[in-house]
């Protein structure tokens, strides 16, 4: 049999309920899901990149086969640095869709025995973004239909 | 470790290269694959669903865990029949991308337990559909980069 | 003040869950909802004009502001005929995005005037679409949670 | 009979006769439009907050039962304030549609009872957008068919 | 110099203002325009294809290196008949946009020295496709702004 | 006959391999191919105008139709400067298409006599992107599939 490890990537800026429903499912899917949380200094993230990981774990830690790693650098590496061969990313929207697909062409090309797999969320959360929820927390609103508990908390300390 | 077997869904009318290069890749990927050839008497099919199973098992015989099975009736008993709980499907363009997320959230209410996979075909392939090939067989076209060697053969012999 | 009327125009082949959320909130909306039940004999509907209408009654009947009537010849013709000078379409994807858009420019030009409005359905409905419905009627599957109890029945009555 | 507003919002970063043309159609069919211009900080826009109303005012300033006002925080505290529950968007494009698509979902779940409704621009509109007027007007061409005399002036103005 | 010849395929059931604006702006760019006319006996069009030729003889006849020609068989086989390698084709929307990419792969792959075109319509015609003509012309609307006066008096003929 | 020169403008920030090959088709079918690159200092490109310009020398600097010339200002005038009145642009995604499509209407409306023609790139090259292979370089990974030597030992230089 197949020991199937996943590597699921994002920036997490902040994990999400969409994020969450993708990583839960997966986590009954395959033996291994390892969340893999970009460094991208480049981006000028609202929350560290240990924060980001820290509510990862907070939101997700009690999943048995879900690791939560840091990583900077090009995915392949640590893709491969992880035992995986398998990218897993969510699909919402369209254009979701073309720069996925660019990508996973690309990461194809870099490294051709890795396969990268699609999952869409459930309907509730198609339309969830960490950018429309931090645009959200910075002007006041209320998150807590889109986010957990804790990162609530560190949406409203972080914009006050 | 979780086995994890695939169902993989279609008319294949006939099978192409496209088709091909997305089986061989979930076989490396899963336990066990189930190619699932629809019935789809209402579409009017250039091949029967016999000969669209036929011209599977020659294409793909050799892989030890692809099982090539016809089946009628709704997609998610069939799935349920094979003791699976994940379908695969290749996405192409943003037409099949819109279709195929209408079908997955479909399916996912129909039975809340079932998952549905998305894999890109190699880049050479994107643009192959079984519709196009039947039109170029039909014209007198040559498609032998497009299909195996029995499915040309076959083609030529239904469309003389 | 200005009294609005809407035409909310379509097969209905047969009506969804979809199809009467958005005539709901067009209710709450707008003075007047004409709900146009096309003919469209090309297109060989499951349903008779008469039993269309007769199952968006039965569904959407109770509300008081809301006319069900059926319509054949131009959309344009039947909007002027009922004092209205604005449609209602619903959008659910990018592929109804297009065609919408191009049909809502060709009445604008043939009635410039005519003026169509869109409306998103609630999350849980993006999905439903009447010709997925039939085709799982079809093949015997449970449409209950994406029809009216009447007309899961005629579903059952018409496709055995 | 329903008295029916509608909030416009947006950055109007400059007006453009696309944003005309959507808002005089609006004031046809609409009891009142309330134009909300976003103060986008975050953004930094080309104009302040006061020019960008003023140059509203200059274009759209005749039209009775059009009230140009800005905003700050939510959109759906700005709606509610203003006695409303409608928004109203203007749809060129699939990459617009699936934005919007997505806002307006957010907006529903933060409220319930907003309704985002939809328009089409005039066909001579859909490739007209602020950023592109912007950008040509940096590079010293000629607006005069995309904007008002008034915020051509301004432009020129601004970017010398 | 280069000479260029460039082959527009369609089916043109019947020619409209979208096509005609198309093939005035090739004829200015290019040598040599063959107007290719598909038979497409399999799509059951509404006008024979000798009318078909007729209707383009009378709409654009009169440009001087503009030639109307029918043709069966394999795009890439009229092409190279006619000693040309560009084909032509126009993009109006996204959905067209992906066949047409489909189709220019596929085409590429059967003749790798043919090469694709594409050109945009002027936006008043981006909305007008030869189905929706028919569609209007069937209910008896009037179609006289999307195509040649000839064209009307010829879809009045065949439809009453 | 007609001497048709296009012009071919980007950032090129840098020329990647499917740059050169859409140059390198265009130079197959039109007498003179301009590559225009836009100096877009707002943009903040990785290379500055002198090194793009150098690095498409050097990889495209043998076609004897080709020339390289750096522009800033509208590129409706530099079209004009060379004498030009088409503009070639490539089409790879959805996304492209769109925001292309509004520029081409943007330029069809600053000057009339400006067309704008589109191609497709080959099959290997669709998913490559400056931005993309730039993001590759910083993270220290092989670009070596995706531009000329030349670029990848600048790329190498400027991002260590």
């Amino acid at each position: 049999m197949k020991q199937t490890s996943v590597v699921y990537p994002g920036t997490f800026d902040p994990v999400t309920n969409g994020h969450s429903d993708l990583i839960e499912r997966a986590a009954c899917l395959f033996d291994r899901v390892i969340v893999g949380v970009a460094e991208n200094a480049g981006k000028n993230p609202a929350f560290t990149l240990a924060e980001r990981v820290e509510l990862l774990q907070e939101t997700l830690g009690s999943l048995s086969n879900v690791e939560i790693r840091p990583f900077s650098g090009l995915l392949i590496h640590f893709v491969r640095s992880q035992g995986a061969r398998v990218v897993l990313r969510g699909l919402r929207a369209v254009s979701d869709f073309e720069y996925e697909v660019q990508l996973a062409g690309m990461n194809r090309r870099l490294d051709p025995n890795l396969e990268t797999l699609f999952l869409t969320p459930a309907e509730q959360f198609t339309f969830i973004s960490s950018s429309l929820v931090r645009e959200i927390a910075v002007l006041g609103g209320d998150v807590s239909s889109f986010v957990h508990p804790r990162v609530r908390a560190a949406l409203r300390k972080r914009f006050g």
